[in-house]
């Protein structure tokens, strides 16, 4: 047994506003007190699912194998919902069936989900609009104390939970069509276009056009173009981004989520 | 013994700009540096006394026993206002005497309260303006270490202490004359109209009004209704809310904090 | 050996909207699964050297001796630019060479810093636009384990170094010109005048200009005087602040960062 305790991670729509975070860490930590909890973000979008999707996507495997990812975007919270238990590549997910793990699922990650039917959870006290408290957050803390997802559920095939359609890439003739999926605090551009193998190779990129603006090479890192010029990158996640050094591509660009970007492909 | 370390919630109107808090937890975990410190809030309106009244109430008993709360909104810093230690329901608080306590006292969950008054801390540099850090971070943390509150100052009866008068519910014949409490991240309306044995029967629910609007019926959660309906169900902590389907309540209404709702009683 | 785990701060640009934080910190428990992460502040603005470099300054000392302070404010990452390792006044100090330590320079806080070069985690998948996250990250658990700053890279003098232009206080005939540093969330204006053995003595303040008011007397708290009226004080950093009880001083003053302070002292 590892000395240091499993890891939590936190991923919700709660916003730090009010005293919900706080409020299920109590709730962990009242089933596992020397638990270590760590916010992913709480900044996921009032409801959606699709941004949490690929939060989780992107960041889970920066975390220790063994970790616990609880997820909590749940606009169906009290609802005949039901909640669920995966396991893939060493690590756990614990999330609403709502569509919040299409991405691991489609990625290939995921080898075994449960949904959770008896819990000894279920006989205390439970709202019906903060199950991420009085449900998932204990079910978080006795996964991370070793509790067996097969004693909490039963097994569902991945054919079983609902999956939701992520924007991507859409290749045709000598182009890749993606969108804006997230605009960070820098002002970055993530975009749905992935990068590496299997997908989008950065030898074939000729040039991109986002809000009529068009960037004609795939540069290595913001310092590589004068301070305030736009350019085109590979992101820490493996997406293709558009970004300007030390400033704000997307004001900059008046560009918005969605926005469409169109990468021309070098004619071999 | 547990093995696990006390946990010390803290709860502010520091906001997160700054480095007040990082450097309220350095001053914690330099007295006891395997503390686990989790953030209730940080985002109590600045100087807001009620708001930190009704968080601690809402929030505290998530926790462990044995938890040390914190709070710190201290307009009066550096004046002649002293710091309380209570003890109730199996938990410590610590907050400046100007009525952050009022509701755990008026709930009768409060056992003890000192009043701080010779403390090793005292010989310390302290500023004038930042007794969080200089003064309650290290208190907080000898108290998580098993200090005893009357090593720190003298007991004090609750006729003693500043108590502050919370906005509630007003009882009028064939209805309950309530406020606007707090509007929540997503839009949600929290009330001043407590649920449950000794306050609001829900089977009395006739029909509420609240911004010109009628709400006919008393939900069990937000899924209950149509996308972007109203609707009124009791919040997670016990109190009547009115939100939205996956929609903003608040925002829907044109609804601010201390607005009136009058809920009308069945006629028995 | 002491029992609690290191201690490591984090003092960043990213903001709390994108999962970038909590990215980094999963890259600091995969290498060291116990340790304490402690947030000092991820709301310094954007590429802002400047004001990282005055955060770490009045923040450290607040942190038990041993911690790790891991300062990412990075418009050079993936360039030339190398990381450095400080170590003085019991403390360490993990940046990128562009002017955060200078503050720690120019107070003398610094004893060695070595540059870093060679590095177990330089062999991994290294990102361009996130060393926080894949570089510093990684290393600030290694030096909180116990690894030695000599075994990861070679001395550098203190000339060696970037240093950057942080704004001060220049002393005129009779007065001192000092500037607008920071506001911060409550509206406290943090100037750029230092009070204390070396600096301004607080006795020879005779009266204060700001946006055209004049504030003729330096307090010691802010209930000091009626709720509501401006005041001058020494904040808890030991700098002169413009502050206003229980109200927005920056905002009364229409207030920017920058604007000018005329200190005028007492004629001895």
């Amino acid at each position: 047994m590892d000395i240091a305790p499993a890891i939590i991670t936190l991923t919700t729509d709660f916003g730090l506003q009010d005293p919900y975070v706080g409020q299920m860490k109590g709730a962990v930590l009242k089933e596992y007190p020397s638990a270590t909890i760590i916010d992913l973000t709480h900044a996921i979008p009032a409801w959606d699912v699709v941004t949490a999707a690929v939060t989780i996507r992107t960041s889970y495997a920066f975390f220790p194998a063994g970790s616990v990812h609880l997820i909590v975007v749940d606009p169906g919270v009290g609802s005949q919902r039901s909640i669920l238990i995966a396991q893939g590549d060493g690590h756990f997910f614990i999330a609403p069936d709502n569509g919040i793990l299409s991405l691991l699922v489609s990625d290939g990650k995921i080898e075994t989900i449960h949904r959770l039917e008896h819990s000894p959870f279920f006989s205390q006290n439970i709202s019906s609009t903060f199950h991420g408290r009085d449900i998932m957050g204990p079910l978080a803390a006795a996964l991370a104390r070793g509790c067996n997802p097969s004693d909490l559920g039963s097994l569902v095939s991945l054919r079983e939970i609902i999956l939701t359609i992520v924007p991507t890439a859409v290749p045709k003739a000598h182009c890749l069509n993606g969108q804006v999926q997230r605009i960070d605090h820098f002002g970055n551009i993530r975009t749905t276009i992935r990068v590496g193998p299997g997908y989008l190779d950065p030898a074939s990129f000729d040039f991109l056009e986002i809000g009529g603006q068009r960037i004609n090479r795939l540069d290595r890192t913001y310092a590589d173009v004068a301070s305030g010029a736009l350019l085109a990158l590979v992101d820490s996640s493996g997406f293709l981004e558009i970004a300007a050094n030390q400033a704000n591509a997307a004001e900059r660009l008046g560009c918005l989520l969605g926005d469409r970007i169109i990468l021309h492909l070098v004619q071999k």
